[in-house]
């Protein structure tokens, strides 16, 4: 074992660690990462610096306003102002105020809620492969996926939704959007039943963690409908699927549906602990109401300086266009290596986000040829992970700064490794 | 009402403020803040920026390390590792492994968590005047607080120790810890005879916003001894007792006790969003097995540089040293000022944070007076607040750097005010 990691263990204990053997990172610029030894890698995995490792744009906008001022909430200020009109004029109308937050967690925290509140319910349907944070609160919704069944009687997991198997075995679409749709309704019917008042469903706009599966088309829209009928609101996590990420702006513009709350994280900063949600003005008032809700290190001239550098850089180097070019040429070149090669067994995706599955001779899910690719391609120069409740899918899913250049690097060891098995 | 919080309430809904008439706050500079009209302030509130507004040095390694590396914790990286130690060197000895997270509510989930998962209890004892957090399990905390009973099975509050209004009332200050002692033995028996196992007991170690009342000498060292013979943990807030606060590093050592876990936040990263939480290397052993924490924006290279910078500042400065000495002098004139000035009906604190508990002629908690006072203030250029359960104590919590001279600038001006009634 390594120094470094020894040390790690001794003062942080086992911490999660990415790959059989971990690298150690020194130094980053744009989508490139060094380790100590000045190996170069390509950073094919973190989304959180959207606009490139070491950003000066970034970095600068830091440094002037932590030079400035960087306060608590509680006094007023333009910039945070300016930040949150910039934001919400990136979003569908009804989302008309914003909740400021440091982290995913305290997003999905914020959103469950105002959900609440404002249904005055409590269940929440979310899948069974899903992952919206650590409290313990909202890791209820982990737990309620791993076990397949509630965990607790507040969250009900139904299957995510996903055309590649179902499809394989001869469904067509619209039956099988009708049977997760169905689903969707006898969860409702199950909160009813135990006199749980329903208050939403939360999932992730593009279903991420659920190893991004292409989903029947009008699924979400009709999905939104159901909710809204039983009186529940419409949560999108956009914390792994927003700014850019899948091609469109939101993820919830891929999927086609109007959320009514949208959580947002993790490109936000470009690094900086900064999240958000927004909501109508009615909810995020009835939120706010009855919680007082403050956030010591949120709503800050830091994160608004910060946040307003992310969106001028995705603005300035047009972004949305390259993630969008970008992750389609590269899907289309995996799809034509996939041809002659079985253990691929789905490639797909949307904007700079691709998943490939990995399958066995006889079509089962390979977690262990999934994560010996990724440890391969690691050796190689290429930074990747592994995604999906199996572990089976390989996640694709660099900074939005990432070119067609280094698609190429990348579609060229990705062929060497498959051709050697 | 000003056009920037009338555009406020229209983005951001109506968020908490402070003052009657809130302020617009452009800049920083060590203890000063300037509003948009360039109106100095001394700051005698945040705690957060511990090593004043826009520290030079803090900049410096945030843009150097931002210029650098910032990625998420699962490659290895000695920052992070350099910082854990440092901050590991300043505590007791049985503390030996950290976790970090963002905010301080991430810190008191991970703390819960943590406390729970060792003792395989649930239930917790807090004070009834409390605030740890706001994620939908900490909040129960403050809840149970505000509701005077249990609103919740699991979390129990008792009665906040004091001396300042029992002793008054003749109570030798040992009998008066025996009543506040019993109130713990009351609520583990509670807990065991609604078969809800004890896990333990979680405070701030000053009780800061319980209204930082003096307390019996040896409660908080008989409390841990009750509560590890019940098998529960004591956890320690130091979110705001914490880095040289109490005129010791830590709140701990000035109430004089040995937590089993330690809760830390606000004044870590001067602004930048910074938390931990350090237990026994087998507490986080259980936690980190049974939960596989991960943040994605903590145990950073950004957070270990600029936690290291505040580290480095406190310790050339000597902070330390210069939160207990002005802290004593700033107290020691308030207390010459309170005998002529019975609305003052107390001045306590330790190190660079003092409460004064305004009064009416017969003795009331008086929250108006209290309230007003911190207005005029507000006026004259003095940025306080007010705390405790009724708001009437005036919250005198500057950041480390603030000097003698600045405590003899509010001295006078809080004379003036005390003079005029």
């Amino acid at each position: 074992m390594s120094s470094v990691l020894q040390r790690r263990q001794q003062l942080l204990g086992d911490a999660t660690l990415f790959y059989e053997d971990p690298i150690q990172i020194v130094k980053g610029d744009g989508v490139l990462l060094y380790d100590e030894k000045g190996k170069q890698y390509i950073d094919m995995y973190n989304n959180v610096p959207c606009v490139g490792h070491a950003n000066p744009v970034v970095v600068e906008a830091m440094a002037k306003q932590m030079s400035t001022l960087n306060v608590h909430s509680r006094y007023l200020h333009e910039g945070i102002l300016n930040y949150a009109e910039r934001l919400l004029g990136l979003h569908h109308a009804d989302l008309e105020n914003i909740i400021f937050a440091c982290t995913g967690t305290e997003a999905s925290e914020i959103a469950l809620m105002t959900a609440r509140i404002a249904t005055r319910g409590r269940g929440i349907i979310c899948t069974d492969a899903t992952y919206h944070g650590n409290s313990s609160e909202v890791i209820k919704m982990a737990i309620a996926a791993s076990l397949g069944e509630p965990a607790n009687a507040e969250f009900r997991a139904i299957p995510f939704p996903q055309k590649y198997r179902p499809l394989q075995q001869g469904l067509d679409e619209e039956a099988l959007c009708e049977l997760y749709l169905d689903k969707i309704r006898q969860a409702i019917a199950d909160f009813e039943g135990n006199k749980i008042p329903f208050a939403g469903m939360f999932v992730c706009s593009i279903f991420a963690n659920e190893g991004l599966p292409d989903i029947p088309g009008s699924f979400m829209a009709k999905a939104t409908d159901i909710v809204h009928a039983a009186g529940g609101l419409m949560i999108a996590d956009e914390v792994q699927a927003g700014f850019c990420r899948s091609g469109d702006f939101w993820g919830y513009e891929t999927t086609d549906f109007k959320p009514d709350i949208v959580c947002m994280g993790k490109p936000m900063g470009n690094g900086l602990p900064l999240s958000a949600v927004a909501a109508s003005a009615d909810h995020v008032a009835s939120f706010r109401k009855a919680t007082r809700y403050f956030n010591t290190f949120a709503s800050s001239p830091l994160q608004a300086a910060v946040g307003m550098a992310v969106l001028d850089e995705i603005q300035n180097r047009d972004l949305l266009r390259q993630s969008a070019a970008v992750g389609a040429y590269m899907r289309n070149a995996l799809k034509r290596i996939q041809e002659d090669h079985p253990s691929m067994g789905d490639v797909r995706g949307c904007g700079l986000f691709t998943g490939i599955e990995w399958v066995t001779e006889d079509n089962q899910a390979d977690r262990e040829g999934a994560i010996a690719v990724t440890n391969k391609l690691k050796e190689k120069g290429f930074l990747l992970s592994n995604a999906g409740i199996l572990k089976n899918v390989i996640k694709v899913r660099p900074p939005l700064v990432f070119e067609k250049k280094h698609a190429d690097q990348f579609l060229e060891a990705f062929k060497e490794i498959v051709k050697d098995g």
